[in-house]
């Protein structure tokens, strides 16, 4: 019957003269960059009383009954919210809920090409740690998994810590643990190619923000003992009268060990691996004062701070987080294949072993192939995705948070 | 190059040994219903850096400059949420947000398919007006519009108006305005048929929830001006000293203007209409009093208030809300166009205007196939959208809600 098809078309309307038409970037963000599809066809009444009332009705009965029917019959178990405040965009800093959607649909689209996860950002109109926290923690029956995204320090480790205690599904904010797992994947690497144990490496952080904080922590799960992390003011020492609980937490387990303390100078002389996730920059002598053979990653974006035409005259491994230099240290590669594996199982957590069985698979995917310009392997490898989440979800299961 | 490529199918595994397999409705929820998909490829790191960093930046700051930017450049303003607590889903009541998931799926897909909108689920674990609201203002800059959903009576009517005040975007409870919408419509097209005028017909509406209320409203608006409401207790006068401050105001403009009281059986007694929206039923004896060529609308799923082998005996149109007879009185006719002409035109609002241009435009698509068993379009009739939402579209226009 004619009257039971629907080959109407019904959409935004063409957006032809847009403000910014002609510039190839905006041309691609044109009505944005992600959609809602349904999975089955409603092609008459009967798809109709199936898919809707009546025939929903059942299916509903069954949740309420057994709330683990959600993970059959709903599009729960495989959607993660993309929850982002606007605090701490990009490079962007606070440019609010609005101006960050962009982004967060970005992100959206990479988690479903690498990962196969659906997401759906949500961009909330309050940058208080008690309302995102009480808001997300409604939105919960409605998503599989939390990505938290560009929130200011320091309260993105409160609002992380306090979901993941109170909710019983994966919370993970990706500009933490994300940038953690990527660099201490390039990071092993570097160091094999270099001949390094980590456990004799000196390792020097700048910034102790987000990234910071968390890259600091993975290395030392990792083996790494000797370790000096600096915000602005200078290395975090538990000498130092400034410091948030945070930091004072970290310079206990970093700095404080071998009493490495004052300036990004006074640490980086003989220091062999510099990591750099400020948005400062390094001085040319400061570079060259490292150990031979030195590893340097400038992950500032666009900014590396230490621009890797310098990085060469004194470094063996250098990386950026840009993607015309070689050895992109790049979120995109951990991401999508943790949720992937984690929903894979059923976690209800994303554990600390989890994110390191993610880094060593990223590892060990360059395999041979391991050389100087190629540390990390290509966010387009078909295999990152598949071997990520294989290695999360086997690591879920070793850790007990895996449901299936 | 292939390690530029994306090929593998990352996803959900298959589950095919779920609880219910065989079963055609729950084969159908496999799954669920619903999946996010992105409207741009990435194929290499080209495309990356410009849906994503460092390109997306330039994207994100244009925004932050010109909030009207978002309008362009993201999916927010053909987005609509779809918001439940769960309270009142479908007739099974309060079986809270997870159990509500598959339905409010369905209604995402109803929305993409019938009126292009892209529709997100949010399920909330919390039943407090002031939460639900103060939720939902904060997920606004996420969405281009708010569909309340299931949500119970009396608290939907505060959480609709006080969002409606707080926000600029439309948000519309579909269990109220959807059903009256569609109402409406087919109550135009059966006085037509029966030759009334709305001033001077009598109408009966059994139920004073979302759905009793607010077709009683619609019904005012249209002209009809001798109307009598009932709860359980009977019809809503102001004698009556049990009302809510909402049935109360009801009570005002409708049944205290004729002086109707009394039980269901006092007022159908000569009644030219009755709407039943309530789940309840309506003895034979009760509905053979009503008028001759008298019109029942038993919208109750999945038993009708009035069955329409009895209704047939003493009316001459007779509609359900069921999918297996004639004249199906479905939301799905009002709400996708209702958003596809609202987003079309940026309105602020989905104002009273707007609901009867959709009431008499779904109206008019009958035109002259009007019968007995034909005074509604089927939901598969692909004039319904388009029509519905140029409506809307112009109604927009016309109140000064439009923002383009």
């Amino acid at each position: 019957m004619t009257a039971d098809s629907t080959d109407h078309a019904l959409g935004p309307r063409p957006d032809d003269d847009h403000p910014f038409a002609g510039d190839p970037v905006f041309d691609l963000h044109l009505g944005g960059k992600l959609e809602t599809v349904a999975t089955v066809a409603l092609t008459g009444r009967d798809d109709l009383s199936k898919a809707y009332t009546p025939g929903v009705a059942r299916v509903c009965e069954a949740i309420a009954e057994d709330p683990v029917m959600t993970r059959h019959y709903t599009w729960v178990p495989n959607t993660v919210a993309i929850v982002t405040d606007g605090t701490a965009v990009l490079g962007l800093g606070d440019i609010g809920p609005s101006a960050a959607m962009p982004v967060m649909e970005g992100k959206a689209v990479l988690f479903k090409q690498f990962g196969g996860v659906d997401a759906v950002p949500i961009c909330l109109a309050t940058t208080d740690v008690e309302e995102i926290i009480e808001t997300v923690a409604r939105l919960a029956p409605s998503f599989g998994g939390v990505n938290l995204e560009d929130i200011s320090a320091p309260r993105c480790f409160e609002i992380e810590d306090r979901l993941k205690e109170r909710l019983d599904i994966p919370v993970f904010h990706d500009d933490q643990h994300g940038t953690a797992v990527v660099a201490l994947a390039a990071l092993q690497n570097a160091l094999r190619l270099t001949g390094r144990d980590p456990a004799t490496t000196r390792v020097v952080i700048q910034g102790a923000g987000a990234a910071g904080v968390a890259v600091a922590k993975i290395l030392l799960e990792a083996g790494v003992t000797d370790l000096a992390v600096l915000d602005r003011q200078g290395v975090l020492h538990s000498s130092r009268s400034d410091l948030t609980p945070v930091k004072r937490a970290l310079a206990e387990v970093t700095a404080d060990r071998h009493d490495r303390r004052g300036s990004l100078a006074d640490v980086m002389a003989g220091a062999d691996v510099y990591l750099g996730v400020s948005g400062g920059t390094v001085p040319e002598e400061v570079v060259a004062s490292m150990a031979p053979e030195a590893i340097i990653f400038g992950l500032a974006n666009p900014q590396p701070e230490v621009h890797p035409d310098v990085a060469h005259r004194y470094a063996r491994v250098v990386a950026t987080g840009r993607s015309d230099f070689p050895n992109q240290i790049n979120n995109v590669l951990a991401f999508p294949g943790i949720f992937r594996g984690a929903f894979d199982v059923g976690a209800t957590a994303i554990t600390e072993g989890m994110k390191l069985a993610a880094a060593t698979a990223l590892a060990d995917l360059v395999g041979d192939d391991l050389a100087e310009d190629l540390i990390v392997p290509s966010p387009f490898d078909p295999r990152v995705g598949p071997a990520v989440s294989a290695a999360v979800a086997e690591a879920a299961r070793r850790d007990g948070v895996a449901t299936r």
